[in-house]
């Protein structure tokens, strides 16, 4: 198997798209701007799926499902909401086709729709018309709903996983009597996000605050999870929204609190998305392929016999289902490749490809000496292991990878955070390779706008963990209370 | 709690509607013909989605994702397909909104789509113009794919899960090398979906062929599972396609055969919908609320505490501790229903009317005895059992349950088969409760229709398992090789 993927310091944008394509993780579809995800990246997204939706439960959340479409009127209701989503709507306007009398079909006129449908960018505005519906007292608190479910944001320049017309998500929407309790709702969440995407995707984050420009149209409060890739860009990789009361006021909800009084209910909103699978490439993999962490590999371990005649095989065949037996019971996926229609050197290549985190070949002499050669795919090291020794060595060494990819990736963001002290020293950081920039900022999104004029590096949070610090802002000069992490974005 | 349903002798169709208000399981959204599948009943569908996928998967499927959205064209490309869906097609015509000025929004008129898009009311056409380039040879066969996702047909007249504008399914597409093949899945298909019919929700159903005038546009023969609910209706409970090359000749999928011929590919398509939790419902519910399969169940076991004082209930707790420990290790779910703001009796309505198959009530004097109280939800039968042996009890009457109702559903369709050989006699089922008529028939779908607007009965399948029968069709006398199932349907 030729190695088709540009390399990344050739052209790390190109070695991306290689990468997704060769992979067969997914790829453009014939309808402008909305993908299909193959059923190996589609693998991955069940994974991902099942860890967080465990989450979302052990904490209490249900799932359900509203609808596709909204209502045009509704969209209105919450008057930032619709200023942010307005310009990437699709929009429903018929319901009905008919013959065009020479064999194909056109919209039928007569089928217009009184009031135009948008099909969902976000579900706040059909949900909370729903909840006004199903919150009346503080018994009906706190409301805590998820839902798995695809949404369209017209895009006109397009990248598979991260920026597509249509994609998969998981959107929480909640319910509470208070402000603080929502308030620790939103903050709970981002913990979840932030403690998958650091021991499941093994990619470290900074969790913290967006700044008003960056924040979610109709959110009080927007706090994210940043990630940097391996070109020093940054990826928002969750966000988690404090609504205040906006759009209780917006479907007007109001519950009764325990002394009768009517007040607006407290809200909050949370997403992930199929952008996690991007950014799960572009953190970990190489120029020889994709390099996942063993919780979420589709297959953690590929055993590969090594032969020449029939009755090899056989004897090979036979050691690798005891030992696949034996690593099923831990709940390790194993393949076993026995494909004669292709030698060990392309199913090497294309295990590699694939990402899979162990490669396990068995030859005829390994079988003498009963030992096994075992490659890891993210150091790509070999080790001769004892058969009997595989079936505790394996876990061991997923492990390892685990938890290698991990501080390779905090290795490269810490190589790749600087802290700069005023402008000559920020641009030229933008300059160059990017990554994440703390510095210093007056507070305006004034200046926020400049910055990002000149450097294309945005505000990407305002970290929880930045320590107080008296400063100047590097564009202005200006006072400023403490570092913000600037970067250019994904 | 106070039963809020109508019974079924009074009014069937609203006891039905009734029964999915109270028991919590969808309402009628605000979005015309669109439902909210609310947690409840969303949770059932999960635990159909998790054993139908593992099935599928079992066979060899795997799991993608395709567009929402299919051009116009695509759709016309399969003459008798577009045809069967013209007139239910929500359109796409516009991808942006834009201020009106006055605070509202208006659909931009320069934001229209030179070609129109179709929100997928199935995914032939864009799974078949994407698996285009996924074949070339006999190598890349078969192809097993599945997609979890949301359809919309457009319709008037709804009902909440059986029939509403947009709904929930799987629908599997599959490309193989021979029409012996695809013939062989369509049929394996069926078989998974007849088992987990009759073993996971407890609905005995009859499997057999679609008459061409019921076939799904596009099919070559349409497999179908039929079951009859308790007012004698059929309910097509999932149906399973063999496409013949129709789709790979409207898309030009061809593949190189091992002599290195260029072939035609043969298709399959199947799948089954949220509809099936109508029928759940429908197939075992009374007139105090759900009953539910333990195989379905969210909750298969409720223990209610009966006590006065605090002190009797942390006696009852902690024996219940003990138990639900036991039984959760079986994998049995267990709710421990402590709330004390309502009163036994509350509790008791309320877990019939979820349909929690199994109830436990533990009071003091219980405790004294060693026992409590076991409420079957389908029989309503009591017993007392020995605390120690709840453990062991409590899966053998689970397993009881779903025998139960499962022998009940045959039994009462069975009672509602016949057989009629003349006109009167048919036609005085049809009048009636209705109920499954084994019928001679001619074999036209001009009689086909004739019985239909005499009696709103169709033909719900040609059964795989008819005796050969020599016979005159009922309406015209013609004869007839054997009989076909008539009904009334949903």
């Amino acid at each position: 198997m030729a190695n088709k993927i540009t390399p990344r310091a050739q052209d790390y944008s190109l070695w991306y798209n290689d990468l997704v394509k060769e992979a067969g993780l997914a790829e453009h579809s014939s309808v402008k701007g909305c993908m299909v995800i193959k059923p190996y990246g589609f693998a991955i997204w069940e994974k991902m799926q099942a860890e967080l939706d465990h989450r979302f439960k052990e904490t209490g959340h249900q799932n359900a499902y509203f609808p596709l479409f909204i209502p045009k009127s509704f969209l209105s209701k919450e008057a930032a909401h619709i200023e942010g989503f307005a310009k990437e709507c699709a929009v429903v306007t018929h319901y009905r086709l008919k013959s065009d009398g020479k064999g194909g079909v056109i919209v039928d006129p007569d089928a217009k729709l009184e009031e135009e449908l948008i099909v969902r960018p976000t579900s706040e505005t059909i949900i909370w018309n729903t909840y006004k519906n199903w919150i009346q007292s503080y018994r009906d608190l706190p409301l805590l709903i998820n839902q798995w479910a695809n949404v369209v944001r017209w895009e006109m320049r397009t990248r598979l996983f991260l920026r597509t017309t249509e994609f998969l998500w998981q959107e929480g929407h909640t319910a509470h009597a208070t402000s603080d309790e929502a308030v620790a709702e939103t903050r709970q969440m981002l913990d979840i996000y932030a403690d998958f995407a650091e021991n499941f995707m093994a990619m470290p984050v900074v969790k913290g605050t967006k700044t008003a420009n960056e924040r979610f149209a109709g959110a009080i409060d927007t706090l994210c999870i940043e990630a940097m890739m391996q070109d020093g860009k940054a990826l928002q990789a969750g966000t988690s929204h404090f609504l205040g009361q906006n759009f209780a006021k917006a479907f007007d909800v109001k519950f009764s609190d325990k002394s009768g009084n009517l007040e607006y209910v407290w809200a909050t909103s949370w997403g992930v998305s199929t952008r996690l699978i991007g950014a799960l490439i572009m953190a970990h993999s190489d120029d020889d392929g994709l390099v996942l962490p063993p919780s979420l590999a589709p297959i953690q371990v590929i055993i590969v016999p090594i032969y020449k005649q029939m009755e090899e095989l056989q004897k090979i065949s036979d050691a690798a289902n005891v030992l696949m037996k034996e690593l099923k019971a831990q709940g390790i996926s194993v393949k076993y490749d026995d494909d004669d229609t292709k030698k060990p050197g392309w199913k090497f290549a294309e295990s590699e490809l694939k990402g899979i985190p162990l490669r396990i070949a068995i030859g005829p002499r390994d079988l003498e000496n009963g030992t096994a050669e075992v490659v890891m795919r993210d150091t790509k090291s070999k080790q001769v292991v004892s058969f009997s020794e595989l079936h505790k060595e394996v876990p061991k060494l997923l492990k390892q990878i685990q938890d290698g990819i991990y501080l390779k990736a905090l290795k490269k963001r810490e190589e790749n955070t600087y802290y700069p002290n005023n402008w000559d020293e920020f641009s030229e950081i933008m300059k160059g390779e990017g990554g994440f920039a703390w510095a210093h900022w007056d507070g305006t999104a004034e200046t926020e706008l400049k910055i990002k004029e000149l450097t294309k590096a945005t505000i990407r949070c305002i970290p929880f963990d930045r320590k107080e610090e008296k400063g100047q802002c590097i564009l202005t000069g200006k006072p400023s209370e403490g570092r913000v992490i600037f970067a250019k974005a994904y």
